[in-house]
């Protein structure tokens, strides 16, 4: 029997690295700016609990570009490294140092927001970089060393008179990535990544005017000096305190995180757990609209500020992706190249942390102030809607603050809606029957009839809005939801009081067979109600069942199978009570086919079912008629 | 000085292997059966050229489920190993013996299809096993092996008794991954990834009825026997020769590949090419519809024949993002968890490959067979107009088989339509004017009134056809596109004659302060224009530029920043030699302002442009006039 330890080679893990294992080049620098924020975070700890006999005073990063030289200069002023220290954490391919700090200082050091974590970022400079120079002073009392490397995997170390704490890397970058030494690709990768790192990171000088002085001259000059240019901002809003901001602290920072975007967001959620994980975050509902910039600003995934990704599918709940905002956990588990997210419970926890908490924060807006709540209801429905039927978690708190608009602006809670209709709208089988339109001017005069009756009417007009009264009918019993045109008024809600009509029997049955010889069998089928004598004469409806159906399967997820392809089918109703329904009795055959026709007509416009080649002819026999 | 060489441990790089380097826990699968189908392949080719001197057979893959004993087993009878080639093969972590494999052979062996590439793919099977053992007895004449490691990294080798040839490796699922046990699982993941691997994979068995014998009695039952369950076709359609495969062979395919898809597609285009890169493929262009199913159902890229992932942004031009189908080659750069494309000159490549062959497939079948192709014309555009917009290379090409339908569904290509209307349809300014209409219906009376002018009309119904129409503009001089609604016929296209008023100049003044009082100045500007006494007396228009420009900003990219918002502005044409003219100008002060209401109406409704209240009186006014 033979035992042993299994091995591995850098000849083999080295050429992976550098070619197959981080999926997009240009993240080398995130991870050379993220070393060179664990190196001055260290040392910020060290001198903090007295380790490091050091003055701390307040160190930068530079990022520098020599153009000429084809090199690439990262500097800190961190903790640096003894000779002794390259060897330990340079040499050795996927030993992390920060690892090592964490769990060395693992009580005191657990917020200093070190990012270091695999141990490989180091070595992703070979996707750029021919070669690679380390040059480093420690803050320990040792001389500087020099390291070289052309990623052969050979290296050698030499002493260095470099005095200054802190580390430099020095790129100097390959044929085939020479764009890496632009400064507008530079600085492009420095606003994706580090925007928001905790250590000041300078690229460059810029101009700023020196203050006038209070002798100055008439024909004074303003003068300039060259400044440190600071790419970041290291103390982003999602790392303060709640209590320390204020609306328009969370306003400013929305315009820096999409300096593109000039709407206001409509409210914001601050996310800060610690336990069972770590999370902190700002999250913004944005005015709708359909400006196209608004889908590009995806909400951003940070870790310890340094940012990762935009998609947060699988951590933000689907039905909130169309917020914006941050997110930052150290716990959120990423593949060593930070793609991808690795399935794990905690993420599913996550997940439902940030459901809880934007339905909580909606609750207490409701509650807060109901009538700034029910002015952005549009703009936030589609989100909840779709929530409601996506997330059983965020359905069960819903009730406290979904709203039920009506086409005059009145806005109802579920219960409320209730409380006001019941006396009215409850049908003569005891069900509750609300009434509702998708479209104020396309139901106008169906919604004017049942105003008209006392009813109220609802105005749903999300797409998703038949598979959400569903929903609703399932979970609530004896409450029925029927579109206005579904029926003609008298049926909506049927009650016992029944009309009497001004037509015998036997009229009514002429009537019929006039009709059904004039109107088109295969979309209409002809229905003779006696109604209110003012009542429109023809009307024409569509049940509710049918149409639902065919909007559910049309939207998907529901419905009924094939029912999106099936023929659109209408009830025309006439009003036997109706001075023209006894007009049409008593005329001639030819006089009751154009009657006919032109009520027909009059009905679909109503409908907005009239286009095309009958509109025309429409419209010229009513020019005809006025001219 | 010091040098040396950079270093690697084991204990490092192992942890990051099982932890965080695939993306998804259950790739493991994938990698082992792709290691099993190499062990197939390489004997195949060793045999083929002499160098194993046994019979390969019909060897096939199995994987078992042991759920009592909480094992899974993969067992192959390909060349297995010897207890050294264990040691060098397996103990060494990121060597990869497909590489060894093809370099070795690499004349030879260049298309046998092997597979494995990083060396790391057995690693993963810690991902979701305590413990993994290895059986193995080489096609040498040496006696088998048995490795056992816990991933502690330890390994212990011993000499074991397996005598058939091959490979099995048995892993002890871990707590955390009990999933992987279940039958349901496993087969989802077989089917995911291994459903066109060349080498057959047995997973269980299923019962098949033996063929009733020729002496049956009458009550003769039928019998079963257990026969192995396949669960992949090795022969997938795409890695055959076009010539080899029938329509029904593709429309056979395409149901493989989306067996939830019942719709048939329209064409498919069979790729296939070695320089300077191995790329085969079938893609399908399927019929569009507002199916969900469809949408799900992606292109899946495959490498030698293993799924890979539905994601093939960057290497199908986005413009063929709707298409369907696969994609096969060894060439497109993945990560190492190959998830994620590796961005690199190849890709681009491929991705100007596939835009030149969809160009020439679409040429041919326009050529081959243009009344086909004129039906499937509605199907296809949307992608071929997107394509057009998108990629240059496309656009070159698309003017041999883009079509313009008219409303008449009269088919032309752009050079045949210049043709077919220069003679009518050219301006006194020698521009060529190319009318057209969005929709049938709605601008059904515009489109009626350019017929009777002998006018072409083109129905451009896209949503991104104005983008489309403001290229094509500046791509052909005096070429102009102009919407049938967009004004009124006589300035649709502007000749030399004139129409004469039968207004006095006094009159035309009159008319127009009456007009301007009774229609609202904030929607429309008021025209008068001398018509043909029987057009209709009040048209509604809407410029084309305007109206352009609001389009191109609402879908994006174009048109003049801000203009989405822009007020809707129409004007209203008063068609001076209409009756109607003289009696709005010959009546009454109040008769003036009904008949004035009424033809606004009537403009309206022509436009869609009557909706709500003001519809519903309309129509209760006109039951009025019936009754």
């Amino acid at each position: 029997m033979t035992t042993g330890k299994i091995n591995v080679s850098v000849e083999n893990i080295f050429p992976l690295i550098k070619k197959f294992l981080y999926s997009d080049h240009e993240i080398f620098l995130r991870e050379l700016v993220s070393n060179a924020t664990d190196a001055t975070l260290k040392l910020k700890h060290l001198t903090s609990i007295g380790e490091a006999k050091v003055e701390y005073g307040n160190p930068i990063i530079e990022v520098k570009i020599d153009k000429e030289g084809k090199k690439l200069h990262i500097i800190d002023q961190g903790l640096g490294m003894t000779a002794d220290e390259v060897e330990k954490y340079i040499n050795q391919v996927a030993f992390s140092g920060a690892e090592e700090f964490l769990e060395k200082y693992k009580d005191s050091a657990k917020d200093s927001g070190i990012i270091g974590h695999f141990g490989l970022g180091f070595y992703s400079a070979f996707m750029v970089a021919e070669k690679v120079e380390i040059i480093t002073k420690s803050f320990k009392d040792e001389p500087a060393a020099h390291w070289t490397c052309d990623g052969s995997p050979e290296f050698t170390l030499v002493a260095h008179d470099k005095t200054e704490r802190g580390t430099e890397i020095i790129l100097h970058i390959a044929e085939d990535s020479l764009d890496f030494l632009e400064e507008f690709k530079i600085r492009e990768l420095l606003t994706k990544y580090n925007k928001f790192m905790p250590v000041p990171i300078k690229f460059g000088t810029k101009k700023e005017a020196l203050p006038k002085p209070d002798d100055a001259p008439e024909d004074y000059k303003t003068e300039y000096i060259d400044i440190d240019n600071i790419i970041n901002n290291p103390n982003p809003a999602w790392t303060k305190q709640p209590v320390d901001l204020t609306d328009e602290d969370y306003k400013n920072f929305y315009r820096e995180l999409y300096p593109m975007q000039f709407e206001e967001p409509l409210f914001n959620i601050h996310l800060n757990v610690d336990y069972p994980f770590n999370l902190t975050g700002i999250l913004y509902f944005p005015k709708m609209s359909g400006d196209l910039q608004l889908q590009k600003d995806k909400i951003q995934l940070y870790q310890n500020q340094v940012f990762v990704t935009d998609n947060v599918e699988g951590i933000v709940p689907e039905f909130l992706g169309m917020l914006k905002g941050v997110i930052d956990s150290p716990d959120i588990p990423l593949n060593v190249s930070r793609s991808y997210l690795q399935a794990d419970g905690n993420v599913k926890k996550i997940s439902n942390y940030i459901t809880r908490k934007v339905a909580d924060k909606l609750k207490s807006l409701f509650n807060e102030n109901r009538e700034d709540f029910e002015q952005k209801w549009n703009d936030i429905k589609i989100v909840l809607e779709y929530g409601m039927l996506s997330e059983p978690k965020f359905y069960e708190k819903a009730g406290d603050f979904v709203l039920y608009p009506t086409v005059d602006n009145k806005y109802y809670t579920l219960a409320e809606l209730k409380d006001a209709i019941t006396a009215n709208q409850t049908d003569k089988n005891g069900k509750l029957v609300v009434l509702y339109a998708s479209n104020k001017d396309a139901q106008h005069s169906y919604i004017e009839i049942a105003k008209e009756k006392g009813y109220e009417v609802l105005l749903l007009d999300s797409p998703i809005v038949s598979h959400l009264i569903q929903k609703l009918e399932a979970d609530n019993e004896n409450l029925t939801f029927t579109r206005v045109d579904s029926d003609h008024i008298d049926k909506l809600i049927q009650k016992e009081e029944t009309q009497i009509s001004k037509l015998s029997e036997e009229e009514s049955t002429q009537l019929k067979t006039v009709l059904e010889e004039i109107v088109p069998k295969t979309t209409y089928s002809v229905q003779l109600e006696p109604m209110d004598s003012n009542a429109s004469p023809f009307i024409i409806t569509q049940p509710e069942f049918m149409r639902r159906m065919k909007e559910m399967s049309q939207t998907g997820g529901g419905g009924m199978f094939g029912m999106g392809n099936f023929p659109e089918m209408y009830n025309l109703v006439v009003n036997t009570n109706s001075e023209l329904a006894t007009t049409i009795l008593n005329s001639e055959k030819s006089a009751q086919e154009s009657l006919v026709k032109q009520a027909l007509d009059l009905a679909k416009i109503s409908q907005g079912l009239l286009k095309g080649e009958e509109l025309t002819a429409f419209v010229k026999r009513s020019f005809e008629l006025i001219k």
